[in-house]
């Protein structure tokens, strides 16, 4: 389907839904809002999905791993090989999304988008999602993006194929009835294309949104600042045209990410965005289409300090607040235990009359 | 056993178990400290347990409740009835403690500490702990409080038998292989003397701790504020005499927390302290032996504008900021979920050398 096919099914969500969530919210053993933001991820579900009794069973969270050519500028403290090495080791159940998505009781597919190693045509290791090990799904469009500091990381058509890609899974994925997608993404060297991204599309000096990644010192912070000046100067993006920012300083894996968010907006499905990078992705597809910002949740406030301006750009609270910076999909692991925290308070709790108890006088 | 044999068998919590513990998590394949506060959560169960392996598979948290004579004054939104109605709503499982403690894996236990109601020698609702229900435990000390404007709460005696009763829960359940303690409440009026708890012991006005409980209007706000000062110069309490305030201006539920928490420490068990009103027990545990604190897990930051001055006395961080109100242990149990996420990174994630990931360079 043409993307802007795909584009113009997306809706508002509904806030009629919305009165009759609050009310039964309002009738539950409860101060009224007493229970703050859980109460608030219910309504948005019941929104979102446009049904009184939303389920959250099936739970999925997409890594998407890409390379970037700009890994060569020294601005990450481990090398690019650690990319490749990282999709075994989420294949095989051992990396911090496993652990988060097998406690959030949610899979992991690990998706192979622009990964600078041939993974072969089946998954290095079966089986499938078995055991709490990571599905593998080879999407490649590119086998890493191309340094951004000399060019484009991606040529337009694929940048736009790396939307297609996140979309197609959702569709993909909503026919096999899950029903909330998480994001992540692994790829040495990723926040230094989210910087520049951070930079381009809300305007803060690049000073001011790039941190320090996976870990750098000080010296090779500044020369990651300059990698990014020079690759946004060199490249020259046009804020108004998110495809051509994605395609210039951006990265296969946030392409991917930004086309999840897309394509679960377009299939009712609420997201929950993982930490810079995805809130990267994120913006791109705010951007493309500010109605998708209605069926995200920011699962939390990451440590790199470029994140804070990519949520408000959107306008979206995070739900955590716990030092992280792992990546991955491991923040957005957790806000699910707590979105669906929300979701059995709604469903599950007592009214006043059910329990005999007296509401406000 | 004598409350000052028991203080004098906690022990602050031990450094030793930290850089073992910290050894262990920087060899995981992450960057060094990329999971934040789920790191920090790891470290200090390490520690508190003396443990390189601890377990958190058996959790509970316990709902004490209690009536409050200041009930009489006006200062809560519901009537003071709605404690033992809530009492089996708890028992019944329909309560919002029920469900997030059924969430998060965890029992809950009612205990009937000082409600002005006579439930029998027998649970009202058996059976007890089945099907998601809540345990019922009857360890009355008061039928009520007296009401604190017009003199002490309780006799010294009977807050000294409070904390004991928390005390002795501990002893029980960690017989019972109990491995993490919540502590949570019930009590219509409760707000009102954790907020002059809060005042005497933080030294703040009571206008800047002093919030809107249940959800109280304007007018019964400065009533509250008025009946809370009232309260304290009718009483006097002693700030350095942390007895003294629980009985003077305190509840019979407060001085349970405060014995809970003492008993976890003296047993090793870490506890999750719920929102304001259990922190105000925290408060009195802290100050009748500040090495409880090691063994503290703050679970969020509460709406209630007094919660904040109490964290900052101790020293707490909160985990979770949700906007969350309601007490009965429902941000303890939340919180146990994100604590036992971090254990879990810790004990389940591959190291460097397992997954042949190449460390930082």
């Amino acid at each position: 389907m043409k993307l802007q096919t795909i584009l113009d099914s997306i809706k508002n969500i509904n806030g009629k839904f919305s009165e009759r969530a609050q009310n039964r919210l309002d009738n539950l053993t409860k101060p009224q809002g007493s229970l703050g933001r859980l109460e608030e991820f219910a309504k948005q579900l019941v929104m979102i999905t446009e049904n009184q009794r939303p389920e959250l069973d099936k739970k999925v969270v997409f890594t998407f791993a890409g390379d970037h050519g700009v890994a060569d500028e020294g601005v990450s403290a481990f090398s690019k090989a650690v990319t490749q090495q990282m999709v075994l080791n989420f294949i095989d159940g051992g990396a911090g999304i496993n652990v988060l998505a097998r406690h959030a009781g949610a899979e992991v597919v690990v998706v192979d988008i622009g990964v600078d190693q041939n993974f072969g045509d089946n998954p290095p290791s079966p089986p499938f999602n078995k055991g709490g090990k990571g599905g593998f799904i080879s999407r490649k469009i590119v086998s890493g993006t191309n340094n951004i500091r000399k060019g484009p990381a991606m040529s337009r058509e694929e940048a736009e194929k790396c939307v297609q890609v996140g979309i197609e899974l959702t569709n993909e994925y909503a026919k096999k009835g899950y029903k909330i997608f998480g994001t992540g993404e692994m790829g040495i060297a990723n926040t230094t294309p989210s910087s520049a991204i951070t930079a381009v599309l809300t305007g803060k000096t690049v000073e001011d949104i790039t941190g320090r990644g996976t870990g750098i010192n000080d010296e090779t912070w500044i020369n990651k600042v300059q990698v990014i000046k020079d690759s946004i100067a060199v490249n020259n993006p046009d804020p108004s045209d998110p495809i051509d920012v994605l395609s210039k300083i951006g990265g296969a894996e946030i392409g991917g990410i930004a086309g999840l968010i897309i394509g679960a907006a377009a299939n009712k499905i609420p997201v929950v965005v993982d930490g810079f990078i995805s809130t990267a992705g994120a913006v791109i597809a705010y951007l493309i289409e500010p109605k998708t910002k209605d069926y995200m949740f920011a699962a939390h406030r990451s440590q790199e300090i470029g994140h804070q301006a990519l949520l408000e750009k959107i306008g979206l609270k995070p739900i955590l607040d716990l030092d992280l910076r792992l990546g991955e999909g491991t923040g957005a692991a957790l806000a699910m235990l707590l979105i669906e925290a929300g979701l059995k308070i709604y469903k599950e709790m007592a009214t006043f009359a059910e329990a005999a108890v007296a509401n406000k006088k």
